[in-house]
């Protein structure tokens, strides 16, 4: 029976606490957690002193369902050259040091994971680094936020407007008080740099990923895109295409008969295409106490278990954002560059195929005048 | 570098074999290959003397890509006597010795993997057992056959009949020449089995799964259902409610938006549902030279890593087809039971819900005079 500590007793960590508690006989046992205070009922197990966990030799596994930037990352690396094992949950501090952290796991000897930083419940990057050791993976997509599919959602199939759809977001807890990094993309960036960073063996920082958001999505957009056959989702993506890699972020148009299309309210669907395996798809709940601390448990017993999936290669890539093109919807007071249009609909246009690189640019230039213009790609996947 | 021996060189096998030739620093590689005859070019690894495999200390681990009961029955277990583990492709072998083959395992201290059996490509057995060792799985459901799927997905949305959608499926070869086993549901039903005794620790057979099949459909019923707003998939289910089994294969009705009706073409889609992690699905190639190929070496692979994965589990449970219930549609030219009837059809019927038990019961009397009746269960899931 491994020894495994837990940081942090909010959501996570509880769920985490929970999954292990209620399977006394799997292989693991949490011998204490921390946490700023002790609840009451629970001063067998939680503990305040950090330094207690790092001198106990029995705690082979730590656990990290904190958040944020700073303590995680002075706790993790203490715990790494303590010889310990880390799983974290923690997206932020994964994408902002994936290398450092991997190489200081490297260096002590233990393991680094971190499956439910990216698709809350669902195995993904478990199943992506268990996927690379024999395939070579050359693309990789996906809902990776359940609150922006959420408030998609809402808007396309209950006629909800962006404001409303956002409250019931937050009134069922799927988002934050404040939604900016849902609503801007900034959270499915960093799980885009992540989930790229394992596919192709290199290291994505979130500015790798150009990143739109849904802030501006108005219902007369979503009206418009269910009156042309599509639906709108917020897709991360990322491709190899030689040696270069590109990834990026975006309100996509997709066929409404497509799988992606399907997936509905908050949850998640990521896929890969590799060249053997073809495309695999994982849908499941992005979040959520019980689905994310249950992930977090399952990497603790994948350690403790010895089940090996395989290192996270380090290499170097060149990234590029003019790798692939595809046309975009764009809805502005603004006049567009007549040479990038190819239809005009009212008050909004559909463009010839660009590069990321060259819609952001564009974009950029729009937005500088028109703060609330929207965009889109679309594709026929 | 771990040394495995592959029976068989044909569709499957020779996937594997290329997928690890592939990656020659993987950790495992090929030391011989079993077959009949040895085609040219290959001498140096194709024997046709199995016990030259068996007799062979380097070699650990078997990987089973013959088919059929024998003598894939005879190699396996004759390998594990040897203390060798074995990876197998083979559903129907899988299937009919289950409790055998993992008591042997457990016996000899080798391991018994089957990944590929069930979804080809799709790592879904794989994270069926990852998953019940932390969380309690209640029901299961999925598209386990691609031919069928590829059969219905032609009727549904390109305007063929049965047997020009089948011809097509036979002439890219997705349908066997002789369609029986697919169309008549005998491969999901042991897909079924094999998926219902991991999820549930129990040992399920073929004969305890009801199954009906897609061969009596026609064009009219798949007319009536997209009028209806629903698609008709092949799925297999199973559910525990208590300490009661319930699983089954038969034509099913969903409704047109749902994610189980935008599976397209010959992929798969296997889903869980359980009490933490909540329903998580997998989609992919259900078939194939390189999908059902790299599937097998990954479970080479997983063994050679240690990854533990967990024990299977072979409790005794109680099967019951009288848990559940919901509405069919039945197309026939007999008259149906009163009481049994919910809605009336131009010349078919939906019922009232009846169990699993029941509508076989009323299909068996039904079809002994009405030999091309068609019937379906109706959920909104």
């Amino acid at each position: 029976m491994k020894k495994i500590a837990i940081l942090g007793f909010g959501v996570v960590g509880r769920g985490a606490y929970e999954t292990i508690q209620a399977r006394k006989n799997a292989g693991i046992s949490v011998k204490k957690v921390l946490d700023v205070r002790v609840p009451t009922g629970y001063e067998d197990v939680v503990t305040t002193d950090y330094q207690s966990i790092l001198s106990d030799p029995e705690i082979e596994i730590v656990a990290e369902a904190i958040g944020g930037l700073h303590p995680a990352y002075e706790f993790l690396t203490a715990a790494m050259k303590a010889k310990k094992s880390v799983v974290t949950a923690n997206k932020h501090l994964v994408c902002t040091f994936f290398r450092e952290l991997h190489t200081l796991a490297k260096e002590n000897g233990v393991e680094f994971r971190y499956t439910p930083a990216v698709g809350g419940g669902i195995p993904w990057l478990y199943n992506l680094r268990r996927t690379v050791r024999l395939d070579e993976v050359t693309s990789l997509s996906g809902i990776m936020n359940g609150t922006t599919n959420y408030i998609l959602d809402g808007m396309t199939h209950k006629g909800a407007d962006f404001s409303s759809a956002l409250s019931e977001a937050q009134r069922l807890g799927y988002a934050e008080a404040d939604p900016t990094a849902d609503i801007d993309g900034l959270d499915v960036r960093r799980k885009c740099a992540i989930s790229a960073s394992v596919a192709f063996g290199a290291v994505l920082t979130e500015d790798d990923v150009p990143t739109f958001g849904i802030r501006n999505i108005l219902k007369i957009d979503t009206d418009r895109f269910t009156a042309m056959g599509y639906v709108c989702k917020l897709l991360a993506k990322a491709e190899k295409i030689g040696d270069k890699i590109t990834a990026y972020v975006e309100p996509t148009l997709i066929p409404k008969a497509s799988e992606t299309a399907a997936i509905g309210s908050n949850f998640n669907m990521i896929s890969l295409t590799a060249k053997r395996v073809g495309r695999l798809s994982f849908i499941g709940q992005g979040a959520g106490k019980d689905p994310t601390g249950m992930a977090l448990a399952e990497d603790c017993l994948d350690i403790a278990e010895k089940s090996a999936v395989t290192e996270t290669v380090l290499g170097n890539v060149e990234i590029s954002h003019e790798l692939t093109e595809h046309p975009y919807y764009v809805r502005t007071t603004e006049a567009l560059d007549e040479r990038v249009i190819s239809h005009r609909l009212d008050g909004a246009y559909i463009t010839i195929p660009l590069t990321v690189s060259k819609i952001h640019h564009i974009m950029k230039e729009i937005q500088s005048n028109d703060s609330a213009a929207f965009v889109a790609g679309i594709t026929e996947e």
